[in-house]
C-alpha cells in the first residue's frame, strides 16, 4: 500500500485556504462558521470522489464511510478563533489519503472522520463527547458561545445532517495523528511521539456579581467590585494550588469577560473561565474542590454572589496497548531511534472514542511547540513521516 | 423671573426618551452614537424655539446662544454604555428652563450648553477639555474607544459643526448643576450640595504583551501569561497603594481585554484600564509613580512587554468663590438647614470650563447613590429644588 505524499500535502494546503488568515499560514474556522461549514462541504465532495460515502451526523461530526467493517482514522476540521493550518486538519487529511491509498492499493477499508467542535466553542471536544455519550444532547443543546449563542441553533446551520447517531460497531478501532502542540519532540529533533495517556481536562465558568457603580463617587470600602474578586480568587487559588499540583499540571483562566466593561464604572458582574488538566483524576477533584471553596470564600468576604457554571471535562485516558505496540514497531521501522512514547497535554477526540473501540494517537512535531496561533507550523517532511508510520500500522491490524 | 417646573420635567422625560433602554428609566447613548446625535438634533430644535442660536463646534459640544455676553449653564447629554436619565441631562435641561424663563421675565441673558464625551468613550470629558485646551485636537483625534474607532472619526459623523471653537469670552460664567452621583446628600435627607472643589482624575490603558500559546501542552514554567501578569498587578498596586492613599481616594479597573479570550488559549495580550482620583495632586503623582513601577517590575519579572498609554487627566479644580456664595445664600432661602457644601468626587466638565471662566457647581441628592446604571433616579421634587436654587443664584450674578 503506497501514500502519496505529494497529493497529501495538495490536499492539505487547500483545505488551509478555506478560512486562511491572511497571516501565515493561519486559519480561521471556528466550529459552525461560514468557513468551517465550506471545509465540510469540500471534504464530503472529497470523500465521494474516492468512494467514501459522506455521512453527517445530528450534531454535525462528519464521516467518508468505507463499505463493511473499517479502521477509522481522522481528528477535526474546526479551528480556535485564531488557528494554525495542522491543528486537526493533519489527521483529517491524513485519513483521506490513506483510504484513498488503500482503495487504489488493495489496503484495509478505511473510514475518514472530522469530528465537530473539537476546540470547544461550545463545551469540551462537543462533537466526539456527544458521539460518545459523555454528554448528552439535552446537555450539549443548552451550551452556549462567548457570544451567547446556543449549540442548539448552531448545529441546526449544518445542512445535510442525518438524524441517527452512526453505530460505532462499523469500526474496528480509531488512530488519531495530530501536531503535539508541544515543543518536546521538536527540541529533541525527534519525528515521532507515540501516545500512551491523555490528561484529563475540567473547564468551566465562574461568575461574581457585586454591584455595578460610579468610579469617582463610590469609595472603595462600600465597593463591591467584581473584578477585584476575580483579582483575589486567580492570586488565591494559585497559592493554594502549589501543595497539590505536579510539574506537568496546568491551569488556565484564558477569558474574562466584565460588565459593563468602560473606565469609569466599578465593574458589577465578571465572568471567567476556569480551566484544569493532570493525567491524574484525584488531582483534577482536589483541584475543583479548591477552586470552589475558594470562590465561596472570596465572594463570603467580598459580599458577593457567586456563580460556577457546569464543570465539563474529560477523564484521563489510557491509548490501546496492541495498536500503540504496532505505532511503535512503524515509527522504529521508518525514523529508528527518532521517537518517543509521551503522554498528551492536549485534549483530542481520541480521548472520547476510547470508551467506544480501541483507540491510538501519534504525534509529529511542532516548531518551537507553537500551537493555537497563526504561527503554528510543522516541516512538511515530518507530516509525511506520520503519514508513513500510519500506513505502516493499518496494515498491521 | 418664574421658571416652569412642569415644563421643565416634561422636557426631561422627552430627553430621557431619545435612546430609553427599555429598563426602567436607563438610558443608551454613548457619545457620537445615533441616540446622542438625535438627542443634540432635538436640544438645537429646543434652542430655536426659545430664541437661542443652535452653534456646534468642530468636536460637538453643542450651544444655544443667547445675544451678547450671557451667563453658560449645562452640562453634558451623552450617557455612559449603560446610564440613568439624570446624569448630565439634568444640567442641560435646567439650562434650557432658565434661558426660556430668562426670556420670558427678563431674566439675564443665559446660553446653554451640551458638552459632548463628558463620559469619556474617547478620553476624559473630551469635549469640554478640548475648548479648556487641556487637551489638543491633534491627541484627541488619536483616541480610539474600546472597539477601535477613532475620535477623528466619531466627530466627522456629527452633522453641522462649525470650523471653529467658541470664543469663552462670549460668557461671563459657567454653573452645572448634576446629580451628586453618592450617597452623602440621601442618607442625610440633603436637598442641595454646593460643590466646592472637584477631585483630580487620571486614567491609562496598560497592556501586558506576553505569549498566546495552547493551555494544555505549555507547561507552568514557560508560559507568559498576560492575564497573570495583570492578576499579579492589581494585588502588588493595592498592597503598595496602602501607604500612600486617604479614606476617599478611589482607583478603578473597570475595562479588561483579553486576547483571543478563549477558554483553551493562554492570552497572549491584556489590555486593561487603570483610573485614579484624589484631591491632591501630588497624591495622583505619587499614584502614577507606584502603578509605573509596579507595571515595569510584574513585566521584568515575568519576562514580558509593557506598554503604558498616555495619561489622561484632570488637575483638582476649586470652584468659583464667589458664585459658591450666591449658591449658599440661594439654598438657604430655599431649603433652610437642608444642603451643604461638598467635594465632587466625580469628575465633571466644570472642572475644564474652570479654567476659562467663573465656575461654580450645584448637586441634587442621588437615590441610594447609584449612578451610572438604568437604576439612577432622583425625587422629581429634588430636582425642581435644584432649578429653583439655579434661577435664584442668577440672578444675583
Amino acid at each position: 500500500m503506497n501514500v502519496n505524499p505529494k497529493r497529501f500535502l495538495s490536499d492539505l494546503h487547500a483545505l488551509r485556504q478555506i478560512g486562511a488568515s491572511g497571516v501565515g499560514k493561519g486559519v480561521v474556522r471556528p466550529a459552525f462558521s461560514e468557513m468551517d461549514v465550506a471545509a465540510r462541504d469540500w471534504l464530503c465532495v472529497k470523500f465521494s470522489e474516492i468512494g467514501l460515502t459522506p455521512y453527517i451526523d445530528p450534531v454535525g461530526n462528519t464521516f467518508g464511510l468505507a463499505e463493511g467493517k473499517s479502521i477509522l482514522i481522522g481528528s477535526h476540521t474546526d479551528t480556535q478563533p485564531e488557528g494554525g493550518w495542522l491543528d486537526g486538519s493533519l489527521g483529517v487529511i491524513c485519513g483521506l489519503e490513506l483510504a484513498r491509498a488503500a482503495m487504489e492499493s488493495g489496503g484495509p477499508a478505511i473510514s475518514v472522520v472530522s469530528f465537530q467542535d473539537e476546540e470547544g466553542r461550545f463545551g469540551v471536544t462537543t462533537g466526539s463527547a456527544l458521539w460518545a455519550g459523555t454528554l448528552s444532547l439535552d446537555q450539549a443543546d443548552g451550551l452556549t458561545d462567548a457570544q451567547g449563542v446556543a449549540f442548539l441553533n448552531a448545529r441546526n446551520w449544518m445542512p445535510n445532517r442525518a438524524r441517527e447517531f452512526l453505530n460505532p460497531n462499523s469500526f474496528s478501532s480509531f488512530i488519531e495523528c495530530h501536531i503535539e502542540q508541544g515543543p518536546w519532540l521538536h527540541e529533541a529533533s525527534e519525528k515521532i511521539g507515540i501516545v500512551s495517556d491523555i490528561v484529563g481536562i475540567r473547564d468551566c465558568t465562574i461568575t461574581f456579581e457585586g454591584e455595578q457603580n460610579h468610579a469617582g463617587t463610590t469609595p472603595m470600602h462600600r465597593r463591591k467590585d467584581a473584578f477585584q474578586a476575580l483579582s483575589k480568587f486567580i492570586k488565591e487559588v494559585n497559592d493554594r494550588f502549589q501543595n497539590v499540583v505536579v510539574p506537568s499540571t496546568v491551569w488556565t483562566t484564558g477569558h474574562v469577560d466584565l460588565h459593563p466593561n468602560a473606565h469609569s464604572i466599578v465593574p458589577g458582574r465578571c465572568s471567567f473561565s476556569m480551566q484544569w488538566r493532570d493525567g491524574d483524576r484525584t488531582r483534577l477533584d482536589r483541584m475543583e474542590e479548591i477552586i470552589r471553596e475558594t470562590a465561596d470564600e472570596v465572594a463570603t468576604e467580598m459580599l458577593m454572589q457567586v456563580t460556577i457554571g457546569p464543570v465539563l471535562g474529560i477523564k484521563p485516558t489510557s491509548m490501546d496497548d496492541n495498536i500503540q505496540a504496532e505505532l511503535c514497531y512503524a515509527a522504529e521501522d521508518i525514523c529508528p531511534g527518532k521517537w518517543r512514547k509521551m503522554t498528551s497535554g492536549a485534549l483530542h477526540d481520541a480521548a472520547n472514542v476510547s470508551s467506544l473501540m480501541p483507540t491510538a494517537m501519534l504525534f509529529v512535531p511542532s516548531i518551537n511547540g507553537i500551537s493555537h496561533d497563526f504561527a503554528e507550523d510543522t516541516d512538511e517532511t515530518d507530516l509525511i513521516t506520520g503519514l508513513q508510520v500510519l500506513a505502516k500500522t493499518i496494515q498491521q491490524l
